[in-house]
C-alpha cells in the first residue's frame, strides 16, 4: 500500500508488487493532476494530462480515453514516444496522443504536458489574440507565447491533431515556450514535472480570463519583460507549487461528482485480518 | 429490474413487465438526458428533451409538465406526431410540445429533439448575431444555423410555440440542419439519437458562450466550411459520445439538488427474500 | 403538524395552536420564497421578501434581520402599513421595511415584495440603462420599467430606505407598474402573491443578465409592446409557477450551506408515544 | 474549551491552557475570515487575512504558509510590526507578510489587513482603471482610492512585496484610505476590525465586479461623495456585520472542500468521563 499526504489527508493506494514504488506514486500524483485541472474548470469531457515516465525518459504516461476527472491510477497506458502503446491497452485511447509524444520527443526537459480547450482561453484562439501576463502569477504563460494553426500546414482537417507529423508541426511551434496556443481548438501546456504543468496551466487559464474581461474596459498594461521573467520563475520555487497543490487537492478530494481515488483493496484488507488470525493461533 | 452502467457505477431501474426492456432502457436514457442538460446550464425550470418511440417511429416521447432536472423514467407520456398523447396523462403537459412532434414529423433521421433557453445563447438571439463555430466541438451547431422569429408569421404572440402550425413554421426553418435559433426565445436541437443531441446541445452551447465572449475583444475568426463539415462530424462517433456521457452522467448523479433516478422498488425487495425461504423450507 | 408539499418530498412544520393554519402555511412558504430567492444568486447576506398578511390586509410580514438564505418561519415579524411591529420584536429588524409597508398601503393588490441587489441589475443600475425584456420569461418586468434615484427628492443619503416619505416615494415611482429600478442601489419587486413575486423576481434577473451581456455585441431587439403583455401574462397561470417552485424549492432544500427548515418538534415527537402509551393501558 | 456561535450553530474549539480566552477567540475569528474570504471567491490558493495581537499593538498574528481556505487556529504566527516571528514557527512562512507588518506600523487604528487577488478586480488593475463606488455597499472601499505600482519604486522584481521597504512604500501609498489598488498584482484591504476588514474587502470585491460589467455598456453614474462617505460608513454598525458575517460563516462551515475547524479534541472527551466516573465511585 502506498501513502500519500495531501494536507492532514492521507489518500492509500493499492499495493503494486509489479511495478517500483516511484511509478506508483507517479500514477497517483497524475491522476490527481487530472482531476485538479478538470476540478478548476480547465478541462471537462476532453483534455488530458500526460507525464514522462519516471523511469524511462523514453516513454510517457498518458490515461485511456476517459474525462479526466474521472482518471484513476490504474487507467495510464505506457507509450513510447511514438505514441504507440507498450502493450496492447485492450481499452479506448485517446486519438490526440501525438501531441504529447511530439513534445517530449522535442523537448528533454519537458516532463509533463497538458492538452485543454480551457473557456478562458477561448476568446483568445477565436480571435488570434495574443496572450499578454497581466498579472504577476500570469507569468508563467510567458509573454505573447506562440500561435499554431493547424490548417497552415495541413488544410482543412477535423482539427484534431492526430497524425505524428501533425504533433510534430505543433511540437515546433512550441519551440522552447512552455505553452503554445492552438487557433480555434485549445493550448498545450509543458512543465518541468506534473505540478509544474498543473500551475501553469491553472494560472495561465486565470491570466487569460483577466485579461479577456480587462480588454472588455480599456487599454492593458502587461507586466514587463523583466517582471515576466522573475515572476515567471515562481513554479519553479517549491513553496508556491505546495500551498496551491494542497488547496487544489483538498478542492478535488471533496468536490461533489469525483469518484473516489482508489484506497486498499477489499483483497488487501481479507489478507491482514488473516495473518493476524495465523499469528494468535501460534 | 434493468441494469444501466454510467462509468463504474450501476444504476437499476424498476421491472416494468408490460413494456419491452428497450423502452424501459430508452425511458431511462431520456430521463438522464433531462438531467444532463439542466445539469450542465442549458435547461432551467423550462425546456425538454424528446425521443421519437423506439419500436413506432409514429410516436414520440415527453415527460410530463415538470422541470427537466427532476424528470423520471416514469414521467414520459407517449404522443403521436400530432402531439396528441396516446392516452389520457391524467397530469399537467408541456405546452410547446408540437416543437417535437411536428420536427419529427418533417424529419424521419431526427430521433430525439432538445428545446432550451440556454443563457449562452441569449446574446445572439438578442441581437439576431449568427451563430459561428469558434473551435472544433462547435461545429455539432452548424455554420450559421437558420434564425426563426415567431412574429414573422403569426405577429404578436405569447411567444410559446403551442398550436400546430407554428410548430410547422419551425420545423420548415429549421429544415435540413439540426439546430434553428428562435429570436428573443430559445434554440431547438436535433439529433439522430439522444447522446447526438445532448451532444449537440451542449457542445454548440459551449460555443456560444465562447463566440459571445470572443465578440467583445475582437473579430471571429471561425472555423474554416470544411473544418466545420469534419470537425462537426465528431458526435457521429461513440468515442466522443461515449466518454462525455459518461461524465456529463457522473456529475448528473451525483450533483446536489438531483433526485435520485429510480432503484429497485421496495416491493421487488420483499419478493426475493420471500423466494429464498420457500427454497430454504423445501 | 403542517404537512407540505414540495414535489415529490414532504415538508413538516410545528403545529401552532394559537395561529390559524392558513398563517402557519403562509409563513412557510414565505420563508421558503426568501430561501429560493438567495439560493437562484438574486440575494446575499442582503434583501428580503416580504409578504401581506394573510388574515389582514393591513399588516404584513417580514423576516426580523437576517440573511434571506438562513430564515426561518418562526423568524417573521408581523409589521402595520406603517412598518411598526404588531408587538415588540426583542430582535433586530431590517431598517428598509418601509419599501414593503409603503408598497401595501398604496397598491391593494400586491401581496408579495422583494427588494434586492442582484449581481445581475447592477450594470443597469449604475449606467441608468433601461430594463428590456430580451427573451419571453423576462416580460415578468414589463418594458422599460420606472427608475428612482434617491438622490433626486432626498439629496445625499446613506442610500438606504429608512424614513417613511422615502418608501412613499418609492412606492409613488413605482405607481401601476410591477418592478422600479433603483439607481445605484437595488431593485423592488412586487407580486399578486409569494410565488408570483418570486418568479418575477427571478426571471427579471435572468433577463437582465442577458440583456447586459447581448449589449456587448450589439443592437438589441426586444419584445413587441404586445409581445410584452401576452407573454408577461405566464405568471398569472399556475402551470409555470408551480414547475418552477417546485424546481427552485428542491435546489433550495438540498443546496449546501442552507439550515433545514423545520420538521416537526421533539415536544410534538414525545406527545404522540405518550397518547399510544395511554391507549394501550386502556 | 471555547464555544463560539455562529447562527444557530455552536463551535467549539480546544481548551488553550497558556493563552488568553481573548486570543483562543481572536485565532478562531481570523482562522474564519480567512477561510470566508476564500469562500466568497476573493481568496484562492494565495493572499491572506491577519489581525494586530489582541493582548499587544506591537505585534500581529498571520497565518503560515498555506491556502487561505484551509487556514485553522493554530495556523498563527505571532509576528513583530518588523515582520520577524517572535519565535522560530519552524514552519513556511508567507513572503509577502511586510505588507502586513507595515501597515500596521503605519496605522495604530487598522486592527487587521487582507491581501488578496481577486479576479473581481483584475481588469481595473490590467487597465489602470479607477475604482468607483457603483452601489451603496461599494462605498465601503472609497471613491478613487490610491493605485501603487510597485515597478514606479523598484524597477523590475518578481512583483511580491517581500523587503521591508517594498511593504512601507504600499502603507505609504494606502495614506489613509481603506483600501490600496497594486497594479497587475491585486489588493490591500486594511480595517477596525476582522469583520469590518472582511465586509470591506468582500463588499468591494463585489462592487469591482460590478463596475467592470457596467463599464462594457455605458457610462458609469457613481455614488456622489456625500453618498459615499454616509453609505460607507455601513460597516461601522454592527447590525450589517453581524448579518453579513452570520450568513458567510454559515456558508463557510457548508462548503464543499473545506475541512472542519477543531472542535472539542479527543484528549479533552476522554478527561471528562473520567470526571464522572470519579464522581460515581464515591
Amino acid at each position: 500500500m502506498l501513502s500519500y499526504n495531501v494536507g492532514d489527508q492521507t489518500i492509500n493506494t493499492r499495493e503494486e508488487t509489479s511495478v517500483s514504488n516511484k511509478l506508483a506514486e507517479a500514477r497517483l500524483e497524475l491522476a490527481l493532476a487530472n482531476r485538479i485541472v478538470a476540478n478548476e474548470g480547465v478541462l471537462d469531457a476532453f483534455g488530458h494530462v500526460s507525464m514522462r515516465h519516471p523511469d524511462n525518459p523514453g516513454r510517457y504516461l498518458l490515461s485511456r480515453s476517459r474525462a479526466p476527472e474521472l482518471v484513476s491510477p490504474d487507467d495510464f497506458i505506457e507509450y513510447d514516444l511514438d505514441s504507440k502503446p507498450l502493450r496492447d491497452p485492450g481499452v479506448g485511447q485517446y486519438s490526440e496522443r501525438v501531441i504529447h509524444g511530439e513534445i517530449y520527443k522535442a523537448r528533454p526537459e519537458v516532463m509533463s504536458v497538458c492538452h485543454h480547450h480551457s473557456p478562458a482561453f477561448m476568446p483568445l484562439l477565436a480571435t488570434g489574440t495574443d496572450y499578454l501576463p497581466v498579472f504577476h502569477l500570469g507569468a508563467v504563460g510567458g509573454s505573447k507565447p506562440p500561435f499554431w494553426d493547424q490548417h497552415d500546414e495541413f488544410g482543412d482537417t477535423n482539427m484534431l491533431v492526430i497524425k505524428p507529423e501533425e504533433g510534430a508541426s505543433l511540437a515546433r511551434a512550441l519551440g522552447k515556450h512552455w505553452m503554445v496556443l492552438m487557433r480555434r481548438h485549445g493550448v498545450t501546456v509543458a512543465g518541468t514535472g506534473v505540478r509544474d504543468c498543473v500551475f501553469r496551466t491553472i494560472y495561465a487559464a486565470r491570466n487569460a480570463e483577466f485579461q479577456v474581461r480587462a480588454m472588455t474596459i480599456g487599454a492593458i498594461t502587461s507586466l514587463s519583460p523583466g517582471e515576466t521573467e522573475l515572476a515567471g520563475a515562481i513554479s519553479a520555487k517549491t513553496t508556491g507549487l505546495t500551498r496551491s497543490w494542497e488547496y487544489w487537492s483538498m478542492r478535488a478530494a471533496k468536490s461533489v461528482g469525483m469518484p473516489a481515488l482508489p484506497k486498499k483493496t477489499p483483497a488487501a484488507k481479507r489478507t491482514k485480518p488473516a495473518k493476524r488470525a495465523k499469528t494468535r493461533r501460534r
